[in-house]
């Protein structure tokens, strides 16, 4: 493709309203233009990437089984709200009513259209398993979007359904959608972190993230220093401590007016809040419930849920302490009946000799321990997770990273079939609900995260696997015959070895032509020019390294071809 | 592509709300379901066949230098205010607003999103001409959806636009997507019509249409039955009759009480009304003009309305003949001055000795002739196509014919450049606007209308364009050991010579499966079943024509691909 005929407008200047790289860049390269907030025009080099991404995806999806269908965009409302999900998206579901006063929506996800559409169609356990994808553009009213193709309004995303029997089948399923989005991002070359997440407004169970690491992302995890442990910032655990063995002090209660909290019980008795036992108090189904955290820890409230789930949690009110006999700020476990669930968090086993509460107002314990003075009913991971708590596989150091959410998949058991009513005839005659998974890719967003991790100050620097062409060929010297002659024939000598090449003949300068194979940043540029050609050589330069070379006019083809080979 | 594993689920009943073939069979056999009324599902074997037609249009696009982009599908409402369509539009516009309450479309063409990215990007007249294309689903709130994909909510269009300096430079842009189109469609193998269309909501001048033949089809066109002339039946013009030569009789004025029309003016006299001469009075710009054609005749006022264009066309009322001194009914052209404009249809050469007004009530004249008794000032084609004109190209027999539209190609000029603003600076350092040409082809609409060319009363039968899949390999003896072992040879045979393959691997009786294959219609059966396997051979059907033929189990799979290379 000759630069001079591709629509492909650079921009030198920044524009005002890009603030991270990837939407700066992918603007001034000339990948994408705005229409309005949130959504974007994709111009000739942009979708030649987004391909690149679509085509890595739709074979991995075919190899793994799954089969391509497309769902439309414009839906009815009706199944959207037997699912609930109607109501829940609030205002991030563009609605619409149609001519007739029908109420539409466009589709965020397709849980809605394609468990119905299967139901319809494959009414026997004999044709299943079965995975039906699409590749399709999806919509969300983003209150304020930004960040160039991170936070949208409508987004390309592969979303992928499997149907499955029973419960096993759907974890099979999920992890052979699992192993093909590891080969996916694999292909895509992209640096990726994989946890296992919250669920958030599309349910179910089991899920993980598939995140592209990006200084600048949204999306926080928790990763250790040395690489072998990430998780979500809400999944993530401290590792268990070595047990602190046995009291040394005997059970003694002291007087400690006015120290209702952590904080004022430490400064009256002058130690540190990690040597007090917090004991927080919750109603689980009716049920009073203890659990026991350092007194420097928070209690993850969502890991004390999913525990217990489906039975729900509340946290004790004021009314509860005085209704049930516990003396609020005052509380600690020694001598709690059976009635009370006391769990424990994994961190109390490093300590002893607890200052913890005594149940008498304004007076604590100290020496209180484990089974000795108290017992623990449950032994749990329920503590919030801190910055720099040790690794639980190997004691490192973690940290608080930042990514891009890329990709996000589900075990959902019945929670979509159900509601729907999708449903097939068992090998037994009876009528079940699917177990399904859904498995969604932003191929959108792998564009703009590619742009995060791919560029440097002067532009974007593609790896091989998504660049939009391969190697740039410059005429560094528009007005210099020979080599603007030499340039065609490189150029011509790439497209027969079948590599995607642009030929940048434009009649700019060659400062222009550099600064803008730069800034599009094909991984291998070829510089053609006056001084080289005179001296029987071209330049050739690795766009992401800056490694630089000659080769001879008659070997250039050859080397080209062997330092992409080389190229990342 | 197993078929045990391929979800293509396909009915035996024909579904009731189905009223026309291809939507019938396009259900049944798997292609596509309803979602809701104008709105459908792709399955696996439609979205196939969808693909093909794509690729076959992608490519003729880019070979013929059009640019690939992607555009929104949710637009602002603002340009589409801008040049009057949102309005124009009416309740074919899906609307919606956003959380923020800003008006917003979802796209049913992009000529308002295109414009303005061109002149946002494109200044300067050296970056002309260009042409940008994508394909993209486009929307239309049609009041009454039906006849499955032809007449849909949600369709799949490839839509192009390019960008000119001058009227000469978009006239070569449509020359070349007008031969696009005719290869696009010749590699379709469609039987096309193309004919000189109205530009109906899309405004401009010359404009195409290209029209698949079908009995179904909702648009009408007029051919001659040699097949040497095509039009839309607005511009269809009849052969000019052989001049009738000099007048026999004197012009003579007659009695003719309460004949104002003639029918009544025929019946008194006892003639044919083709023997009468027909003057029909219109207002155009403000001056009297006189249209002529023979009595059997109607004036078609769109072909005088381009005539005399930008000027406007008016049919006298009653109080026009009054005031300008034309006696109503009884007007014929002798001794109009030159104030009143005089044209005479083509057809009217053909006659001589006119019986026509004698401009007072209740009196005619017979013996009227052209140059003797009156003028005319322009000879034009004037007059309503009829069914059996004579063609003006052989004078053969003029039918109407059924077809579905596939494509509008459009020469806009300025008409949109102009209102959004869409300039370019020229090589005289002027601002001034591009001149358009816009392109669509409807990609789901040549899926329904291959459908609709070709079936029979089996199902689909598909032509190796745009054939899902090209062979099925039948198990017509699924018990069997030896064919079963036997048709996965043939199978795998295909594949490793690169044909898609489907194979009928189920659980199925003969029966079944060899309907199945009539019903979805691949090109080439392939049956492999005991009784031929026992004798060493397997037979084959080409399923277009239902030849049957056999083959060595040992050369099945030469004879199939010599059977396909020949299949139409």
């Amino acid at each position: 493709m000759r630069l001079s005929h591709l629509f492909a407008p650079t921009l030198r200047e920044d524009p005002a309203e890009a603030e991270i790289p990837s939407h700066r860049l992918l603007l001034r390269a000339g990948f994408i233009r705005q229409v309005m907030a949130g959504v974007y025009t994709t111009l000739p080099l942009g979708l030649r990437t987004m391909r690149r991404i679509e085509t890595i995806v739709r074979e991995e999806m075919d190899a793994a089984g799954a089969q391509e269908i497309r769902m439309p965009i414009v839906l009815p409302a009706g199944p959207w709200q037997a699912t609930g999900r109607y109501e829940l998206y609030g205002e991030n579901l563009f609605r619409l009513t149609d001519r007739h006063q029908r109420q539409l929506l466009l589709g965020p996800t397709q849980e809605e259209v394609v468990a119905p559409l299967v139901a319809a169609d494959v009414p026997s356990y004999r044709d299943l398993p079965l995975n039906l994808y699409q590749i399709e553009w999806k919509y969300r009213d983003e209150f304020r979007p930004r960040f160039g193709l991170l936070r949208v309004r409508e987004f390309l995303m592969k979303d992928a359904y499997s149907f499955d029997r029973d419960e096993d089948g759907m974890r099979e399923s999920y992890r052979i959608m699992y192993e093909a989005y590891e080969r996916i991002f694999a292909r895509c070359s992209l640096e990726i972190v994989i946890v296992e997440a919250d669920p958030g407004q599309i349910g179910g169970g089991v899920n993980h993230e598939f995140m592209a690491r990006a200084q600048v992302g949204e999306d926080l995890f928790v990763e250790c220093e040395n690489g072998d442990y990430f998780a979500d910032t809400e999944a993530a655990r401290p590792r268990e401590p070595e047990p602190a063995g046995e009291g040394t002090e005997s059970l003694t209660e002291i007087d400690t007016p006015d120290t209702p909290t952590i904080e004022s019980l430490a400064t009256l008795l002058g130690i540190e809040p990690s040597r007090t036992l917090k004991c927080v108090m919750f109603d689980v189904a009716g049920r009073s419930a203890a659990v026991l955290v350092p007194g420097d820890r928070e209690v993850n409230v969502n890991k004390l849920e999913k525990l217990v789930f489906p039975e729900k949690v509340r946290p004790f009110e004021d009314e509860d302490f005085a209704a049930r006999g516990f003396v609020k700020g005052y509380v600690g476990p020694q001598g709690f009946d059976e009635a009370v669930t006391i769990f424990a968090d994994l961190t109390v086993r490093g300590g002893r000799d607890w200052v913890t509460g005594s149940n008498r107002q304004d007076r604590h314990v100290t020496g209180a321990n484990v089974d000795r003075d108290f017992r623990v009913d449950r032994w749990e991971d329920l503590v919030e997770f801190r910055e720099g708590d040790p690794c639980p596989v190997d004691g490192g150091t973690l940290h608080i990273g930042r990514s891009i959410v890329l990709s996000h998949i589900y075990q959902l058991g019945t929670k979509y079939s159900e509601p729907l009513g999708a449903r097939f005839v068992d090998e037994d005659g009876a009528e079940k609900a699917y177990r399904m998974g859904c498995y969604g890719i932003g191929i959108s967003r792998i564009l703009a995260a590619a742009a995060e991790q791919w560029h440097d100050d002067r532009g974007l620097a593609w790896r091989r696997a998504l660049a939009p062409f391969q190697v740039v060929v410059i005429q560094a010297t528009a007005d210099h015959e020979p080599s603007v002659g030499r340039s065609e024939r490189i150029y011509d000598g790439l497209v027969e070895r079948g590599i995607e090449v642009l030929l940048d003949d434009r009649g700019e300068s060659a400062g222009v032509k550099f600064a803008d194979a730069d800034l599009i940043g094909c991984p291998v540029q070829v510089i053609v020019g006056k001084r080289g050609v005179d001296a029987g050589t071209v330049d050739l330069k690795l766009r992401v390294t800056d490694e630089r070379s000659t080769a001879t006019l008659d070997g250039a083809v050859d080397a080209v071809v062997a330092l992409l080979e080389a190229a990342p």
